[in-house]
């Protein structure tokens, strides 16, 4: 793409120089402008925004270039053009483009940022979008559905930008196909950066859908192609295909927790991508299958130690004639030439088995069909250390048939597979995440139905001579640097994160803390003085801070802010972090709490070492209000109303409010009610947050008004451990009530006089879909 | 293909005349020599079978042609090479012809009479089955499923071919998609003559199947052009398409009871067919869809009555989620550019809508999805006779869009709706059911989005220039000759019935009629004198035959057979017509009965103007037999244990054994049960037989020993009609229990201490699907 784009601006320079330069080219400076210069703009016109902040615009780029001579909108100079505040931008008509804007500071007033359509009668084909970044251009509500690039129409592109920071319910990116105008859309993906987008908290947080389930019929052919995916953590899928023919190629998925699945449609390509973990992220997934007829084909898979949903490769059961928006069954998949080095048990197939669920959930959500007619072949596995099961059988694969695989298990026993032997290979580091096999593997491949077609490996080599299996066809080649982040994004910015050494803001006076944490920079550190601070109103964190003193005894904040007031108030990017202090209120305020509105990103918070008490709530977290973690370590929290209350996502669409709820080694003493209260409601049996872990703590006296009668409530909480705590004389019926099926766990508590941890094995849960 | 085909024996004709002739060309005369000529073949050889009849031979057509020297086996003449008895051929390999075969008499051994593959791994490609007969080869049970021609693999084709009679159970075609190897196939099926195929009574009659539901998701790509469906009368599917992307053009359905169906899957074209009616049969349809994205254009109407599922455009309503196996919403369709003449309603929408059966079925079975998305454009209806509801609206059709249609309803009103408008235009007869606009209707045609592709009218005009809405860009054409059965079918074969004058043939002795039936021929009568004939035997039937009397006083049929025998047992192929005789039995005997075994096609009954006593039963259609028609008519029916039973059809598959049965102007007295025992078991929605008529008849003493209470029982009977009777004295609980919410219906009826007739709106029936 870039090379086309590149043989534009020639092409534009060139009949530019002709007679027509300043016709061609129009500056604008106002809204108002660039109105009149769209409305007047012919082919081969180039608009230029100039250099400065565009507030509260919104563009309807709507007309009629052709393949030679696009109409352009540009920035004066890419980067140096700014779109904020209730801003968006809209495709009508044809061969448009888009180059060089950078959005960020405000949120679309409509269902997109960018949109490859008007209305549902003016639609863009044709039309591109390059050069750019949409950065935390987050709607001031997280259950506000946006998307940030919304495709409709025909033959468009998004190339060469860069996108991050989405916070907010729905995906990223999203190519539509409502209509017979978007279907067969050949739309392309290419040559992004896809930076961070944080755990939501619950569905719809892909980073890419293509179709869904009422359109999963349509023929898309969408390609996505030479991406990087880096830290796209938003939910389990990070693109989710739902379409038919769309081809996924040469993407690098970093870090990233999901997996690209083939949620609906069929006949989709996956190959030659790189599926990146760190080695102990269990977050971190690979390629999920379900539906017919796809091809994955030399992928190489490193370091993923997802399970289950997100193995390297899992492959899943479908329901007997599934509804429409449930799960088919896996058919006619051939998964062929991938490598997978260090990953955890990668072949999983029968995932979602749910059969032991018949007497919870209906016939139509029993995953009890088996894929079948499915070729796992030619395929490499390397485990630095051996793992004892390679495969895992969620329910029986006798519908896969496994053909000349190979596993170098370090001589570690595993269960026989005919069509997967075990071979002593060396392997060799390449490059950063890369390593390969050391020499060829002396496997003939297996040349299956069309296995002609894979005609080249990973990085580009033929196959039709020296063929050999896994991802790449010989060990003579360069490191392929697929973390060169040159490669993907704007020409014009580095996503390369700055290092910055933190300052440190002393502190001795209650009267100038706020305008202190005002002055402090991102990572800094406020430092009190030993003093007694009386804080009369709350305390605004809006950036990452540390707050800290060397002596908690000697440092006491004494808040006497108004009734459910928060002593301190955590504002969207408002990481907090507090060390070694004492806190007290007077009963009726909360110690920490979150925005009840326009909590347009998310907060986070550590508190360690701490004396919490005399407070109405110690945490109260909104609706809509999300942190990545929230933890609580060597902390005693005592005479309070309230603890930890993380439960207003009552909707029950499988939101929550936290990914990580921690505490460890705290004591709760009278603690009357919501002790830790985390809420998830609505079954969605993919999502496998969040996260509640109570270690080494103790409680004491806590729960008296806690109406349900339970001490720690997780309802809905997927992975709970409860371990090592001591209960004492809570006036409650339970300690836990946790969720067998899913991953609740508790071991090592002392319980006296408190009840006592139930585990049931399932829960009743509202039903998502 | 013709055009291929001939090439194909140009090019052979040419190398074999240059040095090879006798190499090439190999006759053969026994399966053993047929075996090692095929396992000998190379590309361009020719196998040529000796003329004669073929017993028992199962050929394994297996072989590696060339595009240009495909191997052939061929006819020494065309339709003098007979394949009988247990019989079949299969394709393994590629570029493979087989050429003038003509099976009869007989039936295939296995699922398939000719089959594109040989077993999973050794599949037809290229391949050709062409100028070949295919008639009656049914299994000798209906229950046992096989296909006549079953489609594997990519690139076949079946073409120039007479095919017709199958009763058994079993699409008369298949394609098949399951496997890789199957999908995006571009099978061919063009030129042939699909004759007639008698109503199968129950589901599993198509005479073209593409695919199934747990393939509906694959690509396929079947072109079915260019073919006369005469009286495909199997079900309510004649074409029942289940894959996405195939195309129907061209083809004619002439009298043929049902539709062409988009069952399953999506973007079919259905381009220029003619789909003529006789102006009263409502089981005469025309297109039904479901599903997404197909394109309806060029099509011609003319005189279809069907109704509902069956109306000449079915657009149904959809179940939301649905099921794989049951019925998406309709999206995405266009209905362009067709002529409808003289057909009842002609446009029905939400087709299916069964809302008020939310009580007794579950959510899955509710088709309350409207279409959406869907234009219908450029269409013209005729109707010679004003129809107030051209329109019919089972559900609102919201989502549909209507644009430049016309009609002229000879003034008559109907509901409006924007974009039909009423026009007076005149009608010309070109050619037989062929009729058009006798001039230009001066209506712009809409341009919706891609209609540009729908680049020429029904018989090939371009539409760019000069283009006008319906089928027919102009009406200055030839007669179409659309019933010219030479363009169909082998060229060696006729299938126009020969007309031929009956005989008579007189009998006056009990000891010669069997032999006297036998001696005649189809269509001939049997005229008995008068006097007593004491039947010691079974009379045979497998013939159309009439046999009667003058007097039925004077001609007595007295049957001392044996115990459960029938003195006419009803075979195969057995039509009897009986007039004006009286037939006695000693209550042990059957007085009609068809075969208990190996009833392997239909037969027919028709008995009117007798006296009928004595017997234990009336009539017994035992499982698996299967009559078009079975009527009794000014008969009287008395001292019989049992009247008419057809209700063995207990596996409850939605199966029956006759298609009409008529009582008309009858007498019954003192039969004891099962007076009218008339079964269907199984709910399927879209079938709409059986039909009971019960009329003007007197039904007296009858009953007794009738276990459920009802006199006339039609459990599951779609269509059922008790009128002008008389029943008196019948010691039962109810005369008849109707179905309200299909077509059973009731009056005129005198009831005198016989019960009552209830009607239920819903029964429980079992779901077939």
């Amino acid at each position: 793409m870039r090379r086309i784009v590149t043989l534009l601006y020639i092409l534009f320079i060139l009949s530019a120089c002709a007679d027509k330069i300043n016709l061609n080219t129009r500056m604008v400076n106002t809204p108002e402008e660039l109105e009149v210069a769209i409305k007047n703009a012919e082919a081969g016109d180039n608009i230029v925004l100039a250099n400065g902040i565009w507030k509260d615009v919104r563009i309807k780029f709507i007309g009629e270039g052709t393949e030679d001579q696009p109409i352009t909108i540009k920035a004066e100079t890419p980067g140096k053009v700014v779109i904020e505040g209730v801003s968006d931008l809209k495709f009508g008509g044809k061969y448009l483009v888009v180059d060089g804007l950078h959005f960020r500071n405000g949120y679309s007033p409509s269902e997109a940022v960018l949109e490859f359509r008007i209305d549902e009668k003016t639609i863009g084909n044709h039309c591109t979008i390059t050069n750019s970044i949409i950065e935390d251009f987050n709607k001031m509500h997280r259950d506000d559905t946006d998307l940030w690039v919304q495709f409709w129409g025909r033959h468009n592109t998004l190339s060469n930008s860069y996108i991050a920071g989405k916070t907010n319910r729905g995906p990223t990116i999203r190519v539509d196909l409502e209509g017979n105008e978007s279907i067969n859309n050949y739309h392309q993906i290419l040559n992004n950066h896809f930076g961070p987008r944080p755990p939501k908290g619950g569905a719809s947080g892909e980073t890419i859908q293509i179709g869904n389930s009422f359109s999963s019929m349509s023929p898309s052919y969408t390609m996505v192609a030479n991406n990087l995916f880096e830290a796209c953590n938003g939910e389990v899928e990070i693109i989710s295909s739902k379409t038919n023919f769309n081809e996924f190629r040469n993407n690098v998925f970093y870090k990233s927790e999901g997996s690209l699945v083939t949620r609906h449609g069929n006949y989709c390509t996956i190959d030659g991508n790189y599926f990146i973990g760190d080695g102990k992220n269990e977050n971190i997934g690979g390629i999920r299958i379900i539906n017919t007829g796809h091809w994955v084909t030399n992928n190489y898979f490193f370091n993923i130690k997802g399970k289950n949903f997100r193995s390297a490769l899992a492959v899943m059961n479908g329901i007997p004639k599934s509804p429409l928006n449930r799960y088919n069954q896996v058919t006619d998949v051939v998964v062929a030439y991938n490598t997978y080095i260090n990953c955890d048990s990668p072949w999983q197939f029968g995932v979602g088995q749910n059969l032991n669920q018949e007497d919870v959930l209906p016939p139509s959500e029993i995953r009890s069909a088996r894929p079948i007619r499915t070729i796992i072949a030619n395929n490499v596995i390397y485990n630095e250390k051996g793992d004892a099961s390679p495969i895992i059988e969620h329910d029986k694969a006798d519908g896969v048939t496994f053909k000349s695989n190979v596993i170098n298990n370090q001589g570690v026993d595993f269960k026989a597979y005919e069509g997967l032997e075990a071979v002593n290979f060396g392997i060799e580091e390449i490059g950063k995440n890369i390593l390969i096999p050391s020499s060829k593997i002396d496997i003939e491949p297996y040349q299956g139905f069309e296995f002609e077609n894979i005609s080249t490996d990973l990085v580009g080599n033929p196959r039709t001579d020296n063929n050999s299996i896994g991802a790449f066809t010989n060990t003579d080649f360069k490191d392929p640097n697929i973390l060169d982040r040159s490669k993907y994004g704007p020409s014009w910015y580095s996503a390369e994160a700055e290092e910055k050494e933190p300052k440190t803001l002393i502190v001795s006076k209650a009267e100038i803390l706020q305008s202190k944490i005002d002055e402090a920079e991102n990572g800094d550190i406020i430092s009190l003085e030993v003093g007694n601070y009386e804080i009369q109103k709350s305390l605004l964190i809006n950036k990452r801070l540390t707050i800290q003193s060397a002596d908690k005894s000697k440092v006491v904040l004494n808040y006497s802010g108004g009734e459910n007031s928060p002593l301190f108030e955590l504002q969207p990017k408002g990481f907090l972090n507090l060390k070694n202090v004492t806190l007290k209120g007077n009963n009726s305020q909360y110690a920490f709490a979150s925005l009840n509105e326009n909590m347009f990103t998310h907060f986070g918070l550590t508190v360690a070492d701490c004396d919490i008490s005399d407070f109405n709530y110690v945490l109260k977290v909104y609706k809509e209000s999300f942190a990545e973690r929230i933890t609580f370590e060597n902390t005693s929290i005592s005479n309070c109303d309230n603890g930890l209350e993380l439960s207003e996502e009552t909707n029950d669409l499988g939101d929550y409010n936290t990914e990580y709820l921690t505490i460890h080694n705290c004591r709760f003493s009278n603690v009357k009610s919501n002790v830790i209260d985390y809420y998830r409601g609505g079954y969605d049996e993919s999502t496998i947050g969040g996260n509640l872990l109570v270690t080494n703590s103790t409680f004491t006296n806590c729960g008296a008004q806690e109406k349900n009668g339970i001490l720690i409530n997780s309802h809905g909480i997927v992975n709970v451990d409860i371990s090592n705590n001591t209960f004492k004389s809570n006036p409650v019926k339970l300690v836990a009530l946790l969720w067998g099926a899913k991953n609740n766990s508790h071991s090592d508590n002392q319980i006296n006089n408190s009840g006592e941890i139930r585990v049931e094995e399932n829960l009743e849960m509202k039903l998502l879909y």
